[in-house]
């Protein structure tokens, strides 16, 4: 039994330094490290690279909408011709630095409002697989459990890894319950290495509803942006390994 | 007897379009294609790419401060680091279109502000010289006859392209004289055509001063941006083929 | 009977240029200038305002999203507070120039994606409505016929321009037809005019579906980007004089 | 005997978030805040605005170059003309909230190289200075002690704040050290302070050099990004109060 753990990676900007990169880099096996278009930038990407590559960790690309100011969180109204190419941009950017220092470019994840719009959109997740399989098509595709972002990269034949959140509420239909309802957030340590155990040992989760539903989740995105976030990052790992399941990159 | 024309490409941005690409990719054999810095974007890259394909002509990364208000023409004073990363970006930004499409990525050649400063200063010139060997070693490096840009890529066994300008006057000691003196521009079909043509076939250009200069020229740049600019483009490409000069990529 | 005409100027940006600002600037008797987020920048707002100022037209700040790739025509998902903050930073930005300058800010205008939302978002009116009202509650906002924004403007005390366009199709309940749909855009020089005049002298439309609608306009938004749009405004000049009706800002 | 105490304020952008304003306001009276273009953001300024008259701190603009990748720190050749409506457009933005708020704009101190660069540079002093008088000549313009941009202002009548710094070590012709040269950045509590009062009490500092050297100031820079930052400003305002020394703005 084996599961991959992956975080957003690499989100500092200029002088505006954020997240907690070097103690999330021992815990996960994928990282997502941003393109410059919602955060980073072309002296954040290298060293972001450098550093993951330094933990063994998987790289991955993460691109998002080019909104500095809302971080990629507002969605922005593109038509599938411009998401296609604003991803291929910014792989190829990031792959740039993954080419110059060496290291194999594993995975792509889309951020944050355009992830929720391409989970949710069969146009947006089609312009995304598209773009992902004509950059390169071994690129394996991160999508939420359940989503359209995950059908489309299966309809167009790119490795896939079904995402699950470690601190996120789920719906009875398997999709994650609104930011704005209350208790869409775990954060409770017990309760999210709970939830994560239950996901990746029995393919199962417990919907804000009480009921029991169905999920087989490949990866587990957890956050570092507190500190708060790190020790459930910590505790998550020895739950898991306290249970045999080997933490592991695709 | 033979020389390379090479013109800059793709330098619209979003609803704002400039430049008369269709007519120059009729005239030129390399195409320097903004890479979304200081012009360009995420869309007009991969159709500008998609034209140099159709025209046969040969695909170079232009990348330039990011600056897209000066248009890349202003001076920003970034440290040797910043532009290595800064070139890195471009240059991954950029292949990834070209990968998409199955299109060689040929050459690079700095736009602008950058393209000046790194004529003229070691540091930044090898910054270029470096990112560009890290990222692609196959690459042709463009850059001033007589620069340290030409010598930085040469150190660093790079392939270099050594350029001259159509239609700018040069100095005694063969560097451009500067825009703000009276004369520095060519704006005459007659002496444009002349001058290049002495320069391909002699090795030679008459200065300013009235004397000859010795200049080793591998590529001439032409300009676009204004219907007289084709016209000289035009006038340019006849006089050299009536000379029996053969208008080739590198 | 009178009438005022208003069209978007100041769209340049930087080395790109773009629209036919001197010619509208004899037609028109308002001008909404952009603010430097979707189009014009720090040095294109003060010339447009010194010809603005020269032509005796009024000036009106036209506001728009942060989103110079899209032109401000992408829908970007903005909190009401963050629209109130987006309109008051644009509107100072712009006044900046008019003091300076000494020419009196007199109306607002939101711009593309921005202005469409807000006169359908009761929130995103409101948020603007207090805006202007907050920085200057002299000023006039302009908003569709119709519509939520001139709702919200009207609740808040704020003077208002009700605004109808010369060149769009209208739906039977006095709303704009979608640019999607065929017929959407009228092209045809005659069509515009009779369509204004009716609307000016008779305070009634023809709908798409050939139904007579009602609509009250204070001023007529004309196009100016291209030689034909042009024409359509020289036309629409003469035969609103031809009909005693005197062309007049607000 | 008296002094203003000024500090740079509202450099959070976004989701980043950067410096302990809330101490700082209560350590200082006459806050320099960021205006969106090095830092800050239209978000970010009102809320700044908001603690600063809370606090009671007389409010300033900071205008500095368009570079938020750099924070504003690297040179940019910007033409004078160009400087000039850089600076109106800031000052415009601001004001826009200030008016929203009704608190009085009372300074301006440009940013970083910008700064730099105006102390030194003849010309863009001169646009500065005239830009600040051009959008209200009320305004009181800040600028090192012995600089140009202070003889700029005062040639063209406006009110001056020359500018002292708390932690630079001073050459002998009252010029700030350069950061690259070792000891230009006191670090020691006791200098700090020892350093201002001998400014302010006896007009005169101590050069790297050992020398006693002339120097009158109005204000005095402290900075506040490092909590340890935060220290030496509260033993700065101790030690200037137990020597009789009111803190007060201008």
């Amino acid at each position: 039994m084996k599961i991959d753990l992956n975080a957003d990676l690499g989100e500092s900007f200029g002088a505006y330094t954020v997240g907690n990169d070097d103690e999330l880099l021992k815990l996960i096996t994928s990282a997502n490290v941003a393109c410059g278009f919602h955060a980073g930038d072309y002296s954040t990407i290298p060293s972001t690279i450098h550093s993951v590559k330094s933990n063994g960790v998987s790289l991955g690309a993460h691109p998002g909408f080019q909104d500095l100011q809302g971080f990629g969180r507002r969605m922005m109204k593109l038509a599938p011709e411009e998401i296609y190419h604003l991803i291929i941009y910014q792989l190829g950017a990031i792959s740039g630095f993954a080419k110059a220092q060496n290291v194999p470019l594993v995975h792509v994840k889309p951020h944050g409002a355009l992830y929720n719009f391409a989970c949710k959109d069969w146009e947006a997740a089609q312009a995304i697989a598209q773009a992902v399989y004509d950059f390169d098509s071994s690129l394996i595709l991160y999508g939420l459990c359940n989503s359209e972002l995950v059908d489309a990269a299966q309809e167009k034949g790119l490795r896939v890894a079904r995402e699950a959140f470690a601190d996120r509420r789920y719906t009875d239909d398997g999709q994650l319950m609104s930011r704005n309802e209350s208790g869409a957030v775990l954060t409770d340590t017990e309760d999210i290495t709970k939830q994560v155990l239950q996901i990746v040992r029995d393919g199962k989760v417990v919907s804000g509803n009480g009921n029991e539903v169905y999920l087989s989740a490949d990866t587990i995105c957890i956050h570092g942006d507190t500190s708060e976030a790190v020790e459930h990052a910590v505790a998550l790992q020895s739950t898991l390994k306290d249970n045999g399941i080997t933490i592991k990159s695709l």
